[in-house]
């Protein structure tokens, strides 16, 4: 069924990966023997250990963000609070991708209603995310575009596997990246590289994105998850309820310039998305895809 | 006719280029002869290959920017944008010099109301530019102090030739940039570099500013404007109306602030060039001028 | 009488040196032996000399800060602002610490008035240090924890001795650096270092300090305060105004900051601090000094 393949390969990003996940996509059978992980009933594999908990993405193919995966990341990061875990590591279940961004088919001919809870509930995970009382640490095991970028920024610490790249390239798909993903890189390599790498749509290399600040650690493929359990056992050793007002003190004014625009923020994506342009550009790039 | 020879050589940043540049004021023959550009009717010579304009700076000898460049620089802008231009590369036609910044006979004994527009289109020219729609290359071929160093900063990147010094460097000279100014140099170079810089009156080194970010790349003698092409034509390739609103999310903040400032800013200026201090200083300056 | 000698030793970032400082600690004779300074009255030792004046921090043993020390401070910079000096050189009269920062005995069973004085205090010093139009330079020769860090941080330029430690590690120890330690980083060192410092406490070595941007230079035991004179004699260079105007246009919004929040500040310190979980956490700190 195309219009099904369609749904479950198509991602906002993915344009620019094609050439990079040329093989995944090519070949699923090697895909999932490469998966350790068996599976699961979510789109989240979650397990947890000595108050860290992990949460490995894995909706196939690439992590693609629709509306029932971020309404279960959501939830999950909601009762991961409630549970008074420490630490948080985010990675993918998936080969070679961290996640792919926002499912592009979530906002090419969408039912209002639909769309704007889309819309929300993104908004819903980044406040909740970048806010975490918990430690969180992104294990980028693979390529990290646009909102998969985002998610990754949200954290505390990023560590990333070598020869992926990482960026925020919706400028290059025609789209602009909201407020929010804006400053969220901000406050990660600042106003100057920010600003180029809006303009351009620039997808890092894991090393590039370590030389400007992008990620904080490179490490060897498959590596990222042990790593980030080593980086967490130094950041839980901080007291807790110290270590979260100092992430407040930062964080806090970039939250709540969101919260006070939150309804702005959907009614301008609503808008910007429905538009005739862009609508044509999204079903030209989903009918490209399908002739594939 | 001494003063207009002090008309056409006074500029504001001039005393700290004086060593710099010895060779050039010493010698305009050889100047001339560097030249490769024919004499033009205005300050500016503009080309346009391929939807990328260049315009050349060519007021001799040092581009200082007096009411009628600035007009001339304002109305150019304007002219590019509404001719859809998608790229402008900003360049001197003069050897060792980009631009030694503005003209201080332009505030030395001012009239009051010549003073005000000088001022105003000034700023005129630097929303123009810092908010352009065009994607924006400083070719700095050559000594960029003050002025010269702001219409640096405010193009999206900056190639400059080796073996020159760019800075803002007003506080050397007893005076003060203003807010906008170090806006512009905060955004590029953040906050600890630009309180340094602003601080000391800094001429960086093409070197030196490549290592704190001010410029982007440094290539050889007469090689910016051949560089700065072919970086264009990455730019270029980007969708130009993503690029602008991810541009302006980045830098309208700071362009609101002088919007609203507009006025009170003149009446700063002109309040605080017109202090008898600031005038006996700058006198005494033009005086030692005229006496080489 | 123990109660005195946890009374000078103790301070609030003492516990993260402990192991830097155990010999300092252990032996107070060897201590005053290496310091070249003769008994002074108060506690610090002021020299001037053309213009540039030095502050020798001397209250033994760690130059932790208490209402006497902060009140003695701001009196002396207040009075060097009114003799026109030019230049400030603050540094440390003992060995091997800087300032080892607030005094944790004017937080422990506080007496209201007194507690409320010590905040605001310690705010007028650093709305003093940090707006001083004198050229300020740190010449950091010892370690420099959190309020020690402060004061470096509040200088236009910071020289440090090799092998020592600094950093706002507040949250080590469980409590919170107020919003003005932050911002007073964020302004030297940006949002992420200072996000990832905050919230993990972290005491960088001279080196890592020096490749953050945390410091400018680090030079040889010993050397602090001459490579100071060295560099302040660029500094006293620049016609002063212009230089002070310039610095106030980069630090006047965070001045204006805490002047328009200095009451809310003390409240919030003062709630903070006096809290039975803080109370009770200092207290077993304090006995665990008592034992040694």
């Amino acid at each position: 069924y195309t219009v099904e393949f369609v749904k479950s390969t198509s991602s906002m990003a993915l344009v620019s990966l094609r050439r990079c996940l040329g093989a995944v996509l090519k070949n699923g059978a090697a895909m999932v023997q490469t998966r350790s992980y068996s599976a699961a009933s979510g789109y989240l594999k979650v397990t947890t250990e000595n108050d860290i908990a992990t949460i490995a993405m894995d909706k196939k193919p690439v992590n693609s963000l629709n509306l029932e995966f971020l309404t279960e990341l959501s939830l999950t990061l909601e009762k991961l609070e409630n549970e008074k875990c420490k630490g948080l590591i985010l990675t993918s279940a998936l080969p070679k991708i961290f996640s792919a961004g926002l499912d592009i088919l979530e906002m090419y001919q969408p039912k209002e209603e639909r769309l704007r809870q889309f819309w929300s509930t993104l908004q819903d995970v980044w406040l909740r995310l970048y806010g975490s009382p918990l430690v969180t640490i992104a294990a980028i095991s693979g390529h990290s575009p646009a909102g998969g970028c985002l998610l990754s920024l949200s954290c505390d610490y990023r560590i990333m596997a070598d020869n992926y790249t990482i960026g925020l390239n919706e400028t290059k798909l025609g789209i602009v990246a909201p407020f929010w993903f804006v400053d969220t890189m901000h406050n990660v390599v600042g106003h100057r590289q920010t600003e180029m790498a809006l303009q351009l749509g620039t997808m890092f290399s894991s090393q590039e994105a370590l030389s400007i600040g992008l990620v904080d650690r490179v490490v060897g493929e498959g590596e990222t998850v042990d790593a980030a359990k080593k980086e967490m056992s130094q950041w839980v050793k901080i007291p807790g309820y110290a270590r979260q007002l100092s992430k407040m003190q930062l964080r806090k004014p970039t939250i709540d310039k969101l919260v006070a625009r939150k309804e702005d923020d959907i009614n301008y994506f609503a808008t910007f998305i429905t538009k005739d342009g862009v609508q044509k550009a999204m079903g030209m790039y989903l009918e490209s895809l399908k002739k594939k």
